[in-house]
């Protein structure tokens, strides 16, 4: 049998998306030893019994050492704190990577914390999720036919992105590259803004006098329309601070044209609607027709 | 064997709602012979090939005589001719009934055909549906465990009312009765601006420069939130119109949770944000919770 890709991983917070890693990349043969790193023992306890992970530490400088590979699973506000607990004790030929729904932000952590971001960092992001979380959410094929956008820096070293490319693609990702600022502002368009806006109607039903009443005349579409309004608050809450500039944007965009369609409905203007709705309709058909319904 | 609840059912547009209608009741053995009307004779011979319905007439008028019961499943901006038409031909024992999903327009366009709200006239709206339409995608299980909501008006004959919920209820539907407005307000809320919403947003990313890349990156939560877009324009465009009053109530005071959100965003108010999400996810989880997921 020939020798892993991976000698030993280590992956800093075993949650939905670092445990579903885990499982993907054993499942696939493709590591030795899985090191899992967090705060909450009883998770690590959880985590071992599931057999995500081979052992934990609660120390992340004690987790890395000699793991080939790092992975950053934890949420955007806590990723510099990390670093600076990592980045004395890190092996130079370790390469760092991340799993962040924003990528300039990590970037940014990793410029401050390593002075110029470091040959072997590598950021990257997979498109996949549920509103789940928790290891005990986790499962190997998350990622299969998901794409994960890696976006490296000028500095990275091209056999570093090699590397995680090869990680994902272990996991059945299709991997792609992007530059970072590019990533964040498509990211606010498809993910963050209307995270924003599942969170926002199902806020303000809840807070409606008859709140209880419409709830319970909700049928099918209006599950799947605020499913996304299940996802956890932390991880949500640190994507808005993280995501700032390019969501703030969307948001705007967003509401300028959301302030059209109202008005349209108020003057009851048939051929706005109609228009748009069509131009929706066939965008959205469009879109699934590629992506498998 | 018994007689079937109903002995012939007129149903006025075989499309989804009213197809499965057709399906469910024919599966239930609650009904006699069923007659289709509708203005396009290749659905309506599709819908005889599948079964759907014995056969079919392309005038209204027509179509009606000897019926039972009469469901108008057209969308809401011809509920009004479709009355206009069959009015001085319905025999005065039919019982009339809709499934449009304002209840408020249709109240009205009754009150206006018929002088005043005729005793067999029992408005309702199945909360069922997907974004497909017409007869092929019409099947039976579509009303089982789903809310049909009644909006009897004072002059409606209880007699009428008990036969239009056991027509529901042979289908597996759970039948509630409301306020005409009340309902209108309700459906707004969980419905009505939900779409609005869906639609805006596709309609924003689709117009914007990069949205052949932005549509690439999109992923699961995004399919799911933006289903309900792809439903059919002609029908969304006539709910806006005939929910026009609670629909600009809804629209204004989500415009305004969101501008409230936004801002909260740009200052970057961490506990704004958490609170927002935390109540939202409370409520989505209580909701689903109640509603199997």
């Amino acid at each position: 049998m020939s020798d892993p890709l991976l000698q030993r991983l280590c992956i800093i917070g075993v949650g939905l998306i670092g445990g579903s890693l885990a499982r993907a990349l054993r499942q696939a043969g493709a590591v030795g030893e899985i090191v899992g790193c967090g705060r909450n023992r009883e998770q690590l306890q959880k985590a071992c019994e599931l057999g995500v992970i081979d052992r934990f530490e609660t120390d992340a400088a004690t987790a890395v050492k000699g793991a080939d590979v790092v992975v950053l699973a934890v949420p955007l506000g806590s990723m510099r704190r990390i670093m600076e607990r990592i980045a004395p004790v890190m092996d130079e030929n370790c390469i760092l990577t991340d799993v962040g729904s924003v990528k300039g932000s990590v970037v940014a952590d990793a410029a401050a914390v390593f002075k110029t971001p470091p040959a072997n960092f590598v950021p990257a992001h997979p498109i996949a999720g549920t509103e789940q979380s928790g290891v005990e959410a986790s499962f190997a094929e998350l990622f299969r036919q998901r794409r994960v956008i890696l976006t490296p820096c000028q500095t990275t070293a091209p056999e570093a992105v090699a590397r995680i490319r090869s990680m994902w693609e272990a996991c059945g990702a299709e991997v792609v590259e992007m530059e970072v600022m590019h990533h964040d502002e498509v990211l606010a368009a498809t993910s963050h803004l209307p995270h924003m806006l599942a969170y926002a109607l199902v806020d303000t039903l809840a807070r409606m006098d008859d709140s209880k009443e419409i709830f319970d005349y909700a049928a099918g579409g209006f599950r799947d329309f605020t499913r996304i309004a299940s996802s956890d608050p932390d991880m949500w809450h640190d994507i808005c601070l993280a995501n700032h500039d390019a969501l703030v944007k969307m948001l705007e965009a967003f509401s300028d044209d959301l302030r059209q369609l109202a008005d349209a409905v108020k003057r009851a203007d048939s051929d706005f609607l109609k228009q748009t709705f069509i131009r929706a309709k066939q965008a959205r058909d469009a879109f699934c027709h590629k992506n498998g319904g």
